[in-house]
């Protein structure tokens, strides 16, 4: 193997509001032979994810923090450029926790053989990868919605979200999506087969879930916390389920967390708010991938990947989370 | 029939804050004759609950709020004076909304027929009433603790509170009080054999509960809100079940309503948040009065109430539901 060298952006400091470049130290080294049990690999794409706020920040949470000077943690699909693990071959797709990284030699048993032709790989990484698992489980599982009744899905436009209410649709249920700006609501109704969108950058949220939601919001799936999941809990109908996947508007505040003020709708509405983490579900992913690949087939699911090109692009592409600037799921493109 | 005169507290203004006396009006009338299908009803004792707050504060909850110039809503028991309904006999004694005065005449298919003597009435609004009903469902089917499990109440040495920490020890777990005072945290763990209490007028709630809770805590039934709900989500055992019975500490403040800061323990511990009304549970009330009067009666149960005689005292006795003045359930004598 000839020498190979790897740009990685390890974590530099540890953001106290919102990371930006002086947070990340571009690192340059070369590719290690894999070892005994290792496979290298190229890094193709990278997901970059809300949770990824979580990882960097130093508390106890349901993964470790990323340590200063380690590589960022991140999902990646890539291929194959070496391997001492028999059913690895070069060329072979592979998904992992490859990190925010080039090249990385890591052990085959942290990583999943993909099928499919290279470009299915963003996929990989949305709909049928974690977006796609957190989007199917934390919805039908934890939100349950039944024909006819109403979900609310914030960060509509997002990874997850946008996957939600489609997923809803779907499923029988009224969807309304709450995203920022009228391109992101045009896209949820117009695109995508929501019943309703509400621009939360130009509408008052309350009034327009109460004209949207006129029997209440029977599930309610969170990704941004806050005003809006204040919102939500003021307009829940009874016996609800609330399902708490994210609070993007938190995330760099991790101090002074707004707690919803309007929790006592969940003892008025008799209803449930649940944590929902896509890794108790590792079991089912292939019950959950063959059925949103079932629906991106027939064309009743429709996905979309915003593609950010080149890893030096990282730090500024993982704020478009932030400023809500992504539409679809974000993808960070390294090659390939 | 004499002529019977009816003292009772009318709601005169809504309080902003704490209810005082200026907030009610004792007035006298003539007590109606019972008309046909109507029960006339001495009430002998009236249930003083947490709830009450709600009842008077002019917002939509799981019950319309007491109007002004309405007599004050109340859970009590009392004895028939006179009848129109078949099975309705002079002396009888019933419980139903009797509400905060000294007789009242009712239709007889609100009330339910009590059997037993007139020593056990007061019973019929705590362990074996509402009170009981509530610590009985919301432990065994929201909160669902597992024997060796740790199970945690706040307000703990109140009418619902005592009742839920000795449930839980009977199924199996381990019961920590959080009350406030060191006489009431004395009364949990000696009198009533919870495996320990923790005093936050005197101790910090979290390091009391990293103490007692080495696992952490697998069910949380929260009475009060505001940073004793935070310290216990802070704490929760991966799965726990929290379940909302009611906010004593946020009730005086309902335009100011503490939202729990740390709500996003809810992801991190893959948990889960219910608000818990007991009237979801009217179908069942037999099952769990038969189980709870069984443990009374085997001594495994002990329940404590807390008489306050004369309804005059109305007013300043519901203070003490806020002050944390009362022990056990709170009752008011009316007659008996």
């Amino acid at each position: 193997m000839p020498e190979l060298v790897n740009r990685a952006f390890r974590l530099a400091a540890r953001p106290e509001g919102v990371p930006s470049s002086e947070h990340w130290a571009l690192t340059t080294e070369p590719v290690p032979e894999p070892g005994e049990g290792q496979v290298c690999v190229r890094v193709l794409y990278i997901s970059l994810d809300p949770a990824m706020r979580g990882w960097i920040a130093d508390r106890e949470s349901y993964v470790a923090p990323v340590q200063i000077d380690e590589v960022m943690r991140a999902i990646a699909v890539g291929e194959v450029v070496s391997s001492r693990v028999e059913g690895f071959e070069p060329g072979d797709h592979v998904s992992g926790l490859l990190g925010v990284q080039e090249y990385v030699s890591v052990d085959g048993r942290a990583l999943t053989k993909l099928e499919g032709d290279r470009s299915q790989l963003p996929l990989r990484l949305g709909a049928l990868g974690m977006p796609g698992m957190t989007a199917y489980f934390g919805l039908l599982d934890i939100g349950r919605p039944e024909p006819g009744q109403t979900v609310v899905v914030s960060g509509a436009a997002g990874g997850v979200g946008h996957l939600v209410g489609q997923i809803a649709r779907i499923k029988g249920a009224r969807s309304v999506g709450i995203a920022g700006g009228q391109e992101k609501c045009r896209y949820l109704t117009e695109d995508l087969g929501f019943d309703a969108a509400i621009d939360y950058k130009s509408e008052n949220v309350g009034a327009s879930l109460r004209e949207h939601c006129p029997d209440g919001i029977d599930v309610y799936f969170d990704n941004v916390g806050g005003e809006t999941l204040d919102a939500a809990l003021a307009r829940l109908a009874r016996h609800a389920r609330v399902v708490i996947c994210g609070a993007i508007s938190q995330y760099n505040n991790p101090d002074d967390i707004a707690g919803p003020k309007n929790y006592l709708a969940l003892l008025v509405r008799h209803a449930t708010m649940t944590g929902f983490v896509v890794t108790d579900y590792v079991s089912r992913w292939p019950e959950g991938a063959r059925e949103m690949a079932g629906w991106l087939q027939s064309g009743e699911l429709k996905t979309h990947e915003h593609v950010v090109k080149g890893l030096e692009g990282f730090p500024e592409a993982l704020l478009m989370l932030f400023t809500g600037e992504n539409s679809g799921k974000l993808v960070l493109q390294v090659a390939g």
